[in-house]
Formats: structure tokens, C-alpha cells, sequence
């Protein structure tokens, strides 16, 4: 018996299956008609439509970090993937692993030079660790499953796969199983005892990242901080950290540069594990790039990419700690009831009394969100996201893939109102997949964050155009009818009770809920 | 008496300003704040704030149609120019002339790789025609002005400039005059004589595009037309189309492809005149890429890019034309007052009926607008834009660049729903500016485009999951509370009585105004 026809679109979508991936956030046009309608008949991928395709790639990044696994994106072309590309920048540089489909127009059609021929591999690349442009529909289904194992090389990389529609069209698509996925590269085993010798007292710090801020592995460092006496603290932008009551709490190496030096200074010895060497987010005049000081010794023990795992296991033996209880185990801690007027404060105190068991808090709350940290060590135990590319607009998407991959989740999605316009759109998608995300919107009327970078960059006393450049608030933006225009319940708040009320009437539901937290 | 010191930024806003730029679209970060300080102490340059690049980028597009010289625009690094490529790429197709400033972090930074490091000029590559980063704030004056000389090159063309910010922040900026202007290119006259003889009676047409569609050179294609008694068209997607009563009608090569290739049938001898060959906009299978007829002689009289107006001058006179009124001048014709439902084409004819003397019509209508050319070419005389590169999103920026180009005249935007969505941002911009721009938005609630491309590629019998896939009704936008939450005033109608009502009040306020019309 012959195997039926299969044409290229739908081999595609077999592999994609066959190697794990069973979500699309997509948003197609013309030349990906065919992948559409193998999304149709084909059952077991579920699509989800994105209005603009930064959310789309956003959403995957998110739900990589929560479902380990990658999501696929659907886009539209060169300038469909270059709406998507700020957000793949943030999810390169999260270390999550990504399966861009990127239509492209019939092979016969590239040289004519139509009005949407643009050189998508180009575009690509500047984000993409693997690229490929399909050949015939029966490449398809290998270079699919190529893709999802490119994506999934550790921590998680982008795989870009560019398919002409006459590969989509075409019959002769053959279907291919999962690849082995490659194990992640070894530590530095040869600088273990040097970093375990480093370790000694408050003058050393282990410094970590990636998945080494998973439960089990931030107990292990708990117990190299309690028996070597060294310091704990993860980088700035976490990929995923997991925080809450009873697990260890860690710091975060701080933003700001003056405050940065300040806490780096007393670390003569780092050990690097998922991290890197702190920098400063930016260059400022006359200010160090380098965070650490003067001659401190650093030890790149496990590079991001690597088994964090062993190398913490091992550096947990090297230093004898294996038996030692972990330090830094955060108590649980709910701060009183807040009254009265919304400040940084009582806002982060009301956000730790609500924080649910188990939640999933996104975090892109720029200058709002710097006191967030120490206030919510000890709140229900939660795992937090923040932005590692430092392009805005992370947030909103992000918490549309965390959401898909975790359906039994409460999301909350902590957002400045500057930060969540760049891709708004993604209330939609929340609206139309019912998903279970209350999103605070922090609407402090500005690019706070940079009045701030205005001054550490030399600039003082800045006019008045220079002011009205960086302020929102000529119209004040109305978060509750953005809301409603795309589907999503909303509510505004100024005073604390008011906002622990919203913030639990968004948990109560299981669908998406906004609240604008004026400030 | 010694210069006063200047740093680098301040030598870009001069050197910018001395070549004629005067507007700047922007969305600065922190790379960028010396350039935010410098518009802020140096006069002339207005600065219009976006929400999100791509607005900022379209909007750069609109303005260079409309004033003919380019704006500036002021982007954030990788991040934030990846997010105006796909209006880069849409300005590039349509000629305009853009000069894009992106910051860059400092040189002694870039090693580092910090989190918003990216590959900033494999991301502007694609859409640029001209890419350079400077080395020195000695160096950015200059850089500049080349930036603006490159961006005029004709038709126009995009420049990308990339500022390190030790270049903004250092002192030694030098200003620098501007360069001149490059001519456009020569057209072929080598082929004039036979071009005039291939326009002999109805299987000849003339095919017309870029600055040919001006009112002056239609008038010169309309003598042409009269003495040869030649077709007249101009490509599916014009920058900028001059029309109305009293001026030379020129109909469009359709889109759909079977209509294209019937209404290309009769021509067996084509002269392009700054336009190119018709080609499919994409490929379908089994149909014709080559949109003209088997066999069809094609004279490339005059590329994009080179001089269109001589060449029509020389065109009509090797042609005897010179004296001939022209053919094809469109009558003044209102459509009766239409009432009922709004439908095509009772939209159409209300849009015919409303059109304000000298009105700028920016059309992204896609569908719904199929049919608006035919009824409006007797209305009273306005100029009409086109998405060329075909990455939707075009409209409501290239309308917020129309407007500050042209204070003076109204601007109607004719936007289709899910066009909207991608560049719904660009709405807060216009509340900002107080830009007098009225705008149809029209809400059939889904991508209706790719409905019928499904069939056009082959897929019969859609089902469910893919007619989801391209369905906007899950939930309806609410394009009142949308154009409220950005601070636009808006209605929404269904009725053809209150749809010409809602165009009048729009156009009766110098103020932005949507109007959600429900089709």
C-alpha cells in the first residue's frame, strides 16, 4: 500500500508534532495559507492568533521558559519576522529556544522582486542561532525537525526556518521523527577546585543564572552559602527565578550603576555559574563598564549553555556543603494591609500580600518594580520573570506563553504603562484564548526610566522639550477603555485597598483582568 | 575667538537641520539622551514622540510623500530599529527618503555584550540603502549630512545611521553643510524613439509610476494617451497618486490576480515609465507570475529613479503630443447620497461624496477598498497613497506623516480593521500632535485578504481551525474605547446617513476623529 500525499505544509506540521511542539502563535498571510490549512485538519497544534508579531514571538519566548519545550511562530514573510525580531533579540538572550516559520514566496517568484520580496535570511540572522531556507516539500519535514533540535541546544536557541509556498504546495512532503536532542556542554571541571577554594567568607560571591535559579539547584547554592560564608546573587534579568516562602532568596546584581559598584564591591572572588561577569546594562561617561572591582578574581566555572546542574552538584561536594542546611531561606512574610495613596512602597508590599500560591509573575515594571525584590522574598512561593534584552514590549507576550504553557497558573504580568504599549496587542490574544493573567499596569505617565538615564549620562537640568520627549501624559493614556477595545475587563485604582481588591477580583477570574495602578 | 566646544549629538542636529531635515520621529532610550538633550536646546527641529518604532517609521514614509524631502527618526538600538523595519521595508518599496538615527552603546561597550547588544547593522541591511556607523564624534556631522545626501538619491532612498554614544557624548562635533543633491539618473532615451512607436491605438499601454503619477506629468501621459490612443495605468501600489476631478484618471493594475491578467490581455506592446513589469504579488500555483501577455514587448523607457519628468516631456513630443488636450480627464461627479446599510459600494460612493478639496487619502483599505478607485476619480482633486511593500500596519503612520508635512489639508485614512491593529499606537501620536487626520477605520472583523487567498492558493473548503486563524471577531475590537484610551475622539456607524455624518464632523475639526465603520 502507497502512503498517501502528503504536501509539503503538512509534513511540517507532522514533524513539528513528532518533536514536541505543539503550539503555534501565529500570524499569517498569503504564503502561509497552506500551513493554515494543515493546521486545520491536522489535530494536535494549537494556534494561536497574535495581531501584530512581536506578541507572537513574546508568547513563544514566554512559554519556553515555563513549558521548557519550544513553541513554533507563524509569520508573514520579511517584514511579518522583522515585526517579530525585538522580541526574539529578548528571547536570545533569555536562552529560549524558539521555531520561527517564516513564509516566503514561491522559489520562481524571489527574483521578480514583489513588493513583500525582502532578504528574510538577512533579517534573521541577527537573531537566529540556525537559519534555513527549505529547498522542496520533501525537505521540509527534516529541516522542521532540524529546527526544533537546533532550538532545543541549551539553554534554548532561536531556529529561523524560511519556507517558499511552492515547498508548502508542493507534494512529496515526507513527515520526520523527533532528533536527539544534544546534551547540554560539560563545566569547567578543571576550575572546580579553584572555585571551591574561592569560595571562603563574605569576600566571595557565587554569581548564578539560567537554570541554576530552579528550586533544587538555589539549595544547593543555599548550602555552598551557608558552609563557605559567600555571598549569593543572580544577574539582573533572570530568564526564570524561583522565589517565594521557604526556598532560598537571592539578590539580584542592581541596575543602577552607582548602586551596582556598591554592592559588587566587597566580592574579591566570583565564581560564575549560568552567569556572566557583571557589566553595566549601559556605558556611561566617565563610569566603569565593568561592575566588579579592581582585580577581582573571576571564575567562569559553568557558561551559560552548560550542565548548571552537575556544576552545582559538584561545586555543593567540592566545598563539603552537601549535608550543610541552606542558608538564606526565606520566611514567609506578608506585609500588613496597605492604606491610602499607591507609592512604590505600598505598592510592593500589596503586590506580596497577593501574590497566589504557585503564581507566575512577569515582570516588566522598569523603574516602578526596584523595590519589588526584597518585599516579595517571603510571599507565596511564585517563580519570576523578568526582561533579559532589555527590549520593552517583553511583557504583555510573555505572559500570553507562560499562561498556554501553564493552564493550572495564575499569571501576573507587572507592567509599566510605557513598557506595555509597544505591543498592546497582546490583550487581544489574552481575551481571545481566556487566559488566566491579571496585569497591573503601572501608569506612572512616562519614560521614568529615563529621566534617570538623562542625568547618568551627563545630561542635568534637561528643558523642556527634552522632558515632553520622555512623558506619556499628553493624552493620558486610558487603560480601561484599551482594555475593553480588545475584549479584556478592566479597573483603575490610586488608593491600596482599591488595588488588593482588583488585584483579587483579577485572581478570582479565570480570565485575563487589567488593572491601571495610577502612581 | 575659539568655536564654542560642542559634542557629537549637537553637531547631528545641526548638520541635520543645515540639510533640511526638520522633523524627527522618535523613541529614544538611553543610548539616545544626548541626542533628546540636543533637540531640546537646539531650535528648528520639530520632534513628534511614538509609542513604537514602526510608528515612527511609517510616519517618515508618509512625510517624504507629501514634503519630498525626508524626516529623521530616532531609534533605540537593535530592538527598537527592528521594530520599524517592516515600515522601512514599506518605505523602501515606495521610494520615500528616511534617515534613521540609532543609537548604538558606547564603542568600549559593545565588546561586552550587554543585554540590548545586537547585530544593529545586520538589522538595518535589509531595508537600507545606505548604512554607516560613526567612529567619532568628529566624524557625525559629516556622517550626517551624507545620511540625508544618500537618503535623496531618487526616487529616495533609506539611510541608516548608527551613533555609538561616546560619538553623541564626546566633544569635537564639527556641523557640517549639506551635500548636494545627486540628479536623478538619465532615462534611456536610447529607447525613445521606439517606445513612441510601440504606443499605437488600444493594444499599446503606458504603464506610469513613482513621480509620473504628479499632476503635471499625468496631464503630459493623458496628451500622449489622446494622440496614440494608448492605455494608461499605473501599477497596483502608487507613493503617491494625484487625482480628482479636472485631472488625468488613471486606472491601477488590479490585484487579484485572474482580473489583473484580463485587464493586462489586450497590451502587446508595454511602455514603463517609472514603473515596473506587472508581476503577481505573490505566486499562486499553476497561475502566471508575468502578468502581462505572452510575448508582450516591454520598454523600459524609465526606471524608478530616474529623470520621469523629462522622459514624459520627451515622450510627448517624439510622440506629437504636445499639443493634444489630453485624454481620460475625469469629470467632476458626486454620487448621489447614499442611505441604508453600509456596504462596498455604498461606502465607496460616500467616500466620493466627502472627500475634501486637496484631501490626502491614505488607503490601506485592503478589500474593503477594492472598489473605491472607480467612484472616486470625479471627486474633488486630492492625492492618494498606497502601501508598496505590502507589510500592513502603513496606514495610520504614513497618515500622522501626511499631516505634519501638510498643516493645511485634511487627511482622510482609509484603514482596514486588521491593518489597524498592527501600528495601533500611531492613534496616541495623533491626539499628541493634534494632527487633523479623519480615519475610517473598517471593521469586517477578520484578515477578509486571506480568505480569498486561501482559495486562490488551492485550499477549497476551509475548516474551522483555519477560518479562526484568520477571524477577528474573538473578541470584536471596540474601536471607540481604542481610539478613547489613546485620547481620539471617535463614534462608530453602520448607516450610510451617519457614516457620511461621522466623515463630515471628522473633517469639520482640525483635531484626529475614528469612526468604526461596521461593514
Amino acid at each position: 500500500m502507497s502512503e498517501p500525499k502528503m504536501n509539503g505544509a503538512e509534513s511540517l506540521v507532522h514533524s513539528l508534532l513528532s518533536s514536541g511542539v505543539e503550539v503555534c502563535f501565529t500570524n499569517p498571510g498569503t504564503s502561509e495559507m497552506h500551513f493554515v490549512a494543515a493546521l486545520d485538519h491536522i489535530p494536535g497544534m494549537r494556534s494561536v492568533l497574535a495581531l501584530q508579531e512581536g506578541v507572537a514571538t513574546g508568547a513563544a519566548d514566554g512559554y519556553f521558559r515555563m513549558a521548557g519545550k519550544p513553541a513554533s511562530t507563524l509569520l508573514h514573510l520579511g517584514p511579518g519576522l522583522a515585526n517579530g525580531v525585538s522580541n526574539l533579540h529578548n528571547a536570545k538572550k533569555a536562552g529560549s529556544g524558539v521555531v520561527n516559520i517564516v513564509g516566503e514566496h514561491a522559489s520562481s517568484h524571489i527574483a521578480l522582486d514583489a513588493p513583500l520580496t525582502a532578504d528574510i535570511e538577512g533579517i534573521a540572522l541577527p537573531v537566529s542561532h540556525w537559519v534555513r531556507t527549505s529547498t522542496s516539500a520533501a525537505a521540509v519535514g527534516k529541516d522542521a525537525a532540524e529546527a526544533v533540535q537546533a532550538a532545543m541546544v541549551a539553554p534554548g536557541q532561536i531556529a529561523t526556518l524560511i519556507l517558499p509556498s511552492d515547498t508548502a504546495w508542493d507534494d512529496g512532503g515526507v513527515p520526520h521523527e523527533a532528533l536527539d536532542r544534544a546534551p547540554p556542554a560539560p563545566f569547567a571541571e578543571d576550575l572546580l577546585t579553584q572555585a571551591a577554594q574561592a569560595l571562603d567568607g563574605p569576600e566571595s560571591l557565587l554569581l548564578l543564572g539560567g537554570n541554576a535559579l530552579g528550586e533544587s539547584n538555589l539549595e544547593l547554592a543555599g548550602r555552598i552559602a551557608a558552609q563557605t560564608g559567600c555571598g549569593l546573587l543572580s544577574e539582573w534579568a533572570n530568564a526564570r527565578l524561583e522565589r517565594g516562602a521557604g526556598r532560598v532568596a537571592i539578590g539580584r546584581v542592581p541596575y543602577p550603576i552607582d548602586i551596582a559598584l556598591e554592592v559588587l564591591k566587597p566580592y574579591k572572588r566570583i565564581v560564575l555559574l549560568g552567569a556572566r561577569a557583571p557589566i553595566g546594562f549601559f556605558a556611561y561617561p566617565g563610569k566603569p563598564a565593568i561592575l566588579t572591582r579592581d582585580g577581582a578574581e573571576i571564575l567562569p566555572l559553568a557558561e551559560a549553555g552548560t550542565d548548571l546542574t552537575s556544576a552545582l552538584n559538584a561545586l555543593c561536594d567540592a566545598t563539603n556543603a552537601r549535608l550543610t542546611p541552606p542558608a538564606h531561606i526565606a520566611a514567609p512574610e506578608v506585609p500588613e494591609r496597605q492604606q491610602g495613596p499607591i507609592n512604590l512602597d505600598t505598592l510592593a508590599a500589596t503586590i506580596a500580600r497577593t501574590i497566589p500560591e504557585d503564581a507566575i509573575i512577569v515582570d516588566e515594571s522598569v523603574t516602578t518594580g526596584r523595590g519589588f525584590s526584597p518585599l516579595t522574598k517571603g510571599a507565596a512561593r511564585h517563580t519570576w520573570l523578568n526582561n533579559c534584552g532589555g527590549s520593552i514590549g517583553y511583557g504583555l507576550p510573555v505572559a500570553i506563553g507562560a499562561a498556554i504553557a501553564c493552564p493550572d497558573r495564575k499569571v501576573m504580568a507587572l507592567i509599566g504603562d510605557g513598557s506595555a504599549m509597544y505591543t498592546v496587542q497582546a490583550l487581544w490574544s489574552m481575551a481571545r484564548e481566556n487566559l488566566d493573567v491579571t496585569i497591573l499596569i503601572f501608569a506612572n505617565r512616562s519614560y521614568k526610566i529615563l529621566r534617570g538615564e538623562l542625568s547618568n549620562v551627563g545630561v542635568q537640568n534637561p528643558g523642556p522639550r527634552a522632558i515632553d520627549m520622555l512623558s506619556l501624559d499628553r493624552p493620558d493614556l486610558q487603560w480601561v477603555d484599551m482594555a475593553n477595545s480588545m475584549g479584556v475587563e478592566a479597573c483603575r485604582v490610586s488608593e491600596c485597598e482599591a488595588l488588593e481588591l482588583a488585584i483579587e477580583t483579577g485572581l478570582a477570574t479565570s480570565s485575563p483582568y487589567l488593572i491601571q495602578v495610577d502612581l
